[in-house]
């Protein structure tokens, strides 16, 4: 029978072995730490994460995207908050757009358990990889509770081993002409659990994802199923350093977010609770070596700021599945394809989380940017076949990140030509906006 | 008595080692190879380096820089083979500016005598250090021989143990907040010893560094002081990968490099002597934490292009050593002030030397560049106190890196622009660039 071997029980490694259980393999995966289903963590309240299209598609193509559904929350847009509590939206596509709020640790249980019950799947759990013969798809592995080292052997292996991969760090990262970078960025981040009201409803609009954004640092929320929501503060570290009591995190919120200040007074009480984290992108290359492939996390860590970490760990099986049948299961050539064509859209990803991190820390809350959403925004609604926004290939599109990248500068570039050269503003004000875009594609400036 | 521990035996480490001793430190140096002195290794054969003012400044300041002298060969400029084996010669700076040609394993073992012959120095051949406690100054050892694991602990750690420093990749790379990248060029080396004739005398004049220039590659070749030439061939792996038999190499050679083939006509013989290597530049982020920091190529390797990957690393003595008297030896202030100024000169030495990269191997050889070159060094010899070529501030000047990174770029700009408006050539072949500098420097223009 075929064997594969899966290294790391976390989102993509789950996913990899339903699609790989349902290609006939046999499945071993070896996760380092215990199964998360019997540990004692509040699974849905650290922690979450947006699915949109690219995740979907993926997890369509192993058949477990109805299964995922029930857990995750449709959110429509941007609620931003500014510093005299005041509200506007900005949808994130057109009407029926949503991208979906799920609990990390929610969506893990539940994909550990469709792989566990899928045909030749068995889970091992305590595993610490500690390396590989990458040429044989050899791994060498040590149990945390027994300390027993054993070694394991398949046809390939496939390391979902996350940001500080094992494999990559103690395999490949020595080998000669292995290219690695980890880059933190000056921001850290800290969670807030927001609770829901004590009837359980949601005390801020659950449609939308909630931003604070205050030019150097923001606020965020994503709503939970259970009415809660996980509030998430990206600040540089050098800012985090000058809350040292509970009165400076008091006096902090109370100023910079009074509105959440106001529905959270005691979130001091709270700002413990979860440590302060740091944020890197990873960049390496080549993701294949012998046997051995990087998938997710293990290949691209990213920053959280476009919500495409996950979907881009998913998008990797969709990818190796689609290179899996386009080579009959020769996983050289399948490999040899992988790695060359994945890596730009590794890239791609890396160039498009970078960008957003400025962009919702330095422009969500610009009225000048606000007004260039809004003019994209009716420039699709009025020619969809013509204009997808930036974010719109990258959340509802399948197009590759290196294309969406690309495409995304160069679009950018001639929208704002575009308002210099128009006043924008006066035409939205004077409901002549319609007018405005009709006529800039008729005459090929659109 | 204070206490210092160093982590490799190699150039940077030998140096620091007098210095430290001098200071009135005990020192011990653990090097995981065993006491090259004893090893079979032909010194001197293998791998040369150019010693410049960085390095020389770094040895008088631990007085040992005339046992060096000894040993060094005087290199005065380029001299460049072109394909119909013509020869033409740049002079690297101005009269009586030289480079040194230094063999590693010479030099090493000189620098090791010394050291070991200094006070409280103690050395520890066959020790691999497996990791270190940073915040109290511990590293951890396995005996290579005996397998026996130890512990040693001091007032401070200096991590000199290379490119792949084991402190670095065990210790410092997984904390979080640890900026690394390892960066591969798509060139490999190989390197060939030219003999030197029956009667000791050299193949091909000894004071020069001399250059085969081919565009997309290149060979060079050092004098040793036996009259030997160390040459070494810097090309793509895919242009080295199409040489697969001897006779490959004998037609490469012979109708790319003429009048190299013709002094040696048998160098396919010889070809598998040394292995092909690989070239990267590392860059990390911060050096220095809690007691250890990183010095020479563990912090900064780089590419061998502008010839200052050992220069530089002695500079690191420098440094440390002004920085060590300039706060009394607290070594927490040191380390503070040694990891924010220094930085930015190993990212302009990484910056320079991957510039001479491209220089030596597009440029060289070309025309337009050659004539920039005697434009700039004759602007250099008419003002000398005004005009200083960035290849003088890198390698005759003590300027920090960072800083002959940005005046270079600006310069180049301007000397350019200055070539595009006045016909340079023509002024040279009139005898009229004189007049036309001077008149430059009048008019500000220079």
């Amino acid at each position: 029978m075929k064997t594969a071997t899966i290294v790391g029980a976390g989102l993509v490694g789950s996913l990899w072995a339903v699609y790989l259980s349902k290609a006939g393999y046999q499945v071993s995966i070896f996760e380092r730490r215990s199964d998360i289903r019997k540990a004692d963590i509040s699974a849905g309240k650290s922690i979450n994460l947006a699915l949109s299209y690219r995740g979907w598609k993926a997890l369509k193509g192993a058949g477990v995207d109805d299964a995922v559904k029930e857990i995750a929350l449709p959110i429509k847009g941007r609620a931003m908050h500014d510093k005299e509590s005041n509200l506007s939206y900005q949808p994130y596509g057109q009407e029926g757009q949503f991208i979906y709020s799920v609990a990390r640790g929610g969506l893990n249980v539940k994909l550990l358990t469709i792989a566990e019950n899928t045909e030749n799947v068995s889970l091992h759990f305590n595993e610490q990889c500690t390396g590989a013969d990458l040429e044989n798809g050899l791994i060498y592995l040590e149990n945390a509770l027994t300390g027993k080292k054993t070694e394991h052997k398949s046809d390939v292996v496939f390391a979902c081993d996350g940001a500080f991969s094992a494999i990559r760090y103690n395999s490949m990262q020595k080998q000669s002409r292995f290219n690695y970078s980890q880059e933190y960025i000056e921001d850290g981040y800290r969670e807030l659990l927001l609770p829901a009201n004590e009837d359980g409803s949601y005390k801020i609009d659950k449609n939308y994802l909630h931003i604070w954004p205050r030019g150097r640092f923001m606020l965020m929320a994503l709503p939970n199923e259970d009415g809660s929501f996980t509030c998430t503060l990206f600040m540089p570290y050098a800012i985090f350093d000058t809350l040292k009591t509970k009165a400076d995190v008091d006096a902090f919120f109370r100023k910079t977010f009074p509105d959440f200040y106001n529905i959270m007074p005691d979130l001091a009480d709270y700002w413990d609770d979860f440590p302060l984290s740091s944020l890197a992108i990873i960049r390496c290359y080549p993701w294949a070596i012998g046997k051995v492939a990087l998938m997710g996390d293990s290949a691209h860590a990213t920053v959280p700021f476009y919500g495409q970490g996950m979907n881009a760990g998913f998008e990797d099986c969709t990818v190796l599945h689609d290179l899996m049948l386009k080579h009959n299961e020769n996983w050289e050539k399948v490999f040899e394809e992988y790695k060359v064509t994945r890596k730009p859209d590794g890239d791609g990803l890396q160039d498009l989380s970078k960008h957003n991190y400025l962009v919702m820390r330095d422009y969500v809350g610009d009225p000048q940017f606000l007004l260039q959403k809004k003019f994209e925004h009716r420039i699709q609604e009025l020619y969809p076949e013509k204009y997808l926004p930036l974010y719109s290939m990258v959340t509802f599109s399948h197009i590759r990140y290196s294309e969406a990248w690309n495409l995304g500068m160069a679009q950018e570039e001639k929208i704002k030509a575009l308002m210099t050269k128009h006043n924008v503003k006066e035409h939205f004000e004077s409901s002549s906006i319609d007018a405005l875009i009709h006529e800039l594609v008729e005459t090929n400036q659109l």
